[in-house]
């Protein structure tokens, strides 16, 4: 299923809440229901997050009441403002609305409509190369993992992470393609499950053999010798390689290099923000308690209790054994690595 | 809230699958009932495990049709072989049983009315004595407990699995009755979520200031420097230090080490297996995988995925920074401490 489809000038967006139970499309007609999907995670994972944004402008482009090109640009900045500010942590969000009013600030002088039509077809760039980046991922991706691998992953990094195919799922997925006989560990990854909920979906129905553990395990499973790698995606890696991803992959970053497991980050080359010196400097967004104390709509935990929930962490570069890219594969120092491939 | 109660000839114990929503008593008048209610965690937590088939054995011997001191002896060793097979790895479930069964063979011949009785008070010293043990281990532990500290625990360690008190929730307890402003991390420890439903339920009740976190959040908890030390319970713990607890403690102590927090385990003398060498030799449960695909009677994870359920994990005595007996503390090298002091 896609995790999102432009059709007859609407953005549909699978709801991922709902999954695995229940899959239905909302069926969004402006920007302020993508604004909704993105801050409840019915689209969720940087790279999806940067295209249903980039759709997102195009739905706000079309509301708008504008005579000239510059009136126009100043209506669409103010929407790409108002989407940016769903989510802080994800670089991508961002990234792909900057790109969007570059496509128009950079075109000659035009109509409205013909504005539009530009945005819509750099979306549609976002998202097709977005495609073809996870690709080439689980291309590049393929050297590190060995014929029969037992991988373990934490969230959801798949398909419905990204416009389609999915940045560490993605690699898997090659693997898989490629015949290696690989096996997966998805973390269920709480508070929201996307590990229960998405992974071990997009796995069952690639045929991929899945086996699923409570976040907790995995320092056991590995102590019990039964990970090879560790293969996990990014929403926003800094200039020093310190990436920040949902909220665990920290702790199984320090059991993988306890035990020796490699620990392989793949995310499309826009998720590296070149202006942070290092992941202390990236946003960490915290969420509802109510994610925490509830699940499913029931409260677990008594009245009175505090909570945190940081929904991301960050991941010193010192613990990353390589960062998996479109453009090829980055190994320590991150630094230099970086700017070559820039 | 007693975590259970002698009354009448029968053992009520409080169900603990249905806190913090529901606080209601299973009667138990046979010991199939009790059983039943340890393999279904109604009742859980090493030390109660044991206390709860302590007194399930005298129900068991009560029903008894039998005339002499050895006819008796074998059938209550009958009784006591069905409740040591409820759960495998709580040392403290065949160390009570096996105290019970002393109390009687080491009886002048007697008839069983008072073979009964006789049983009947050992459990009752059994259950005492937890509850002295664990106040004596919240002394004990002071020591290690500064003023202000911010405390993580794993799992229920608390007054639910003991007889009272508490054992690393014992620790915390005394530390607050002694004035020291200490705070607690709970993780909520998936899946059956005692630290969320139990742990966090005790703290609110006793006023100990109480943030509930997913497991996952332990990592980048240490990361930012939110923790002084860990404390938590333990099921069984070999000649050589190497601890058995709920799945996730091992993970909480590597990152305990990698951020230099002090880790401790609090615990009965009872629950070290001297007849084991190492942890390797400790037998862990694997519980049903609905238990990780459900929650709360809802299914989150689709069909066809497999399931790792160990209900234990095995932390290595070099990970363990000293461990809180009633006795007294117990530190590396831990084969020497411990013979020290049997």
């Amino acid at each position: 299923m896609d995790t999102m489809k432009w059709e007859d000038g609407r953005l549909l967006l699978l709801d991922q809440t709902r999954l695995p139970g229940c899959a239905e499309y909302i069926c969004c007609e402006d920007h302020g229901t993508v604004a909704e999907a993105i801050k409840r995670l019915s689209v969720r994972g940087a790279p999806a997050i940067g295209a249903a944004a980039a759709y997102g402008l195009v739905l706000g482009a079309m509301k708008l009441d504008c005579r000239d090109h510059g009136e126009f640009i100043a209506g669409v900045e103010k929407v790409a403002g108002f989407l940016s500010g769903t989510r802080p942590t994800a670089v991508n969000l961002n990234w792909a609305l900057e790109r969007m009013l570059d496509s128009i600030r950079s075109a000659a002088p035009a109509r409205p409509e013909d504005l539009i039509d530009i945005m819509l077809r750099e979306a549609e760039v976002i998202y097709r190369e977005d495609l073809e980046g996870n690709r080439k991922m689980g291309e590049h991706g393929l050297e590190l993992i060995p014929e029969g691998a037992r991988i373990l992953t934490h969230c959801n990094a798949g398909s419905l992470a990204t416009a389609g195919y999915g940045t560490a799922l993605g690699v898997i997925r090659a693997a898989h393609e490629a015949g290696r006989r690989v096996s997966v560990y998805a973390d269920e990854t709480r508070p929201l499950l996307q590990g229960a909920r998405l992974t071990c979906w997009e796995m069952v129905q690639e045929g991929i053999p899945v086996t699923l553990i409570t976040d907790n395990m995995a320092g056991y499973l590995m102590f019990r010798g039964m990970v090879d790698l560790v293969v996990v995606g990014s929403d926003r890696i800094a200039s020093n390689g310190d990436v920040a991803n949902k909220i665990g992959t920290y702790g199984v970053a320090v059991l993988a290099r306890e035990h020796g497991v490699p620990f392989y980050v793949a995310a499309p080359f826009s998720t590296i923000d070149i202006r942070l010196g290092s992941g202390l400097e990236i946003p960490i967004e915290e969420r509802n308690p109510d994610e925490v104390t509830h699940i499913g709509g029931v409260r677990m935990a008594p009245e009175g209790v505090g909570v945190w929930n940081p929904a991301f962490d960050v991941t010193p570069a010192g613990l990353v054994s390589a960062i998996i890219t479109e453009r090829g594969i980055l190994r320590a120092p991150y630094e230099k690595a970086i700017r070559a491939m820039y």
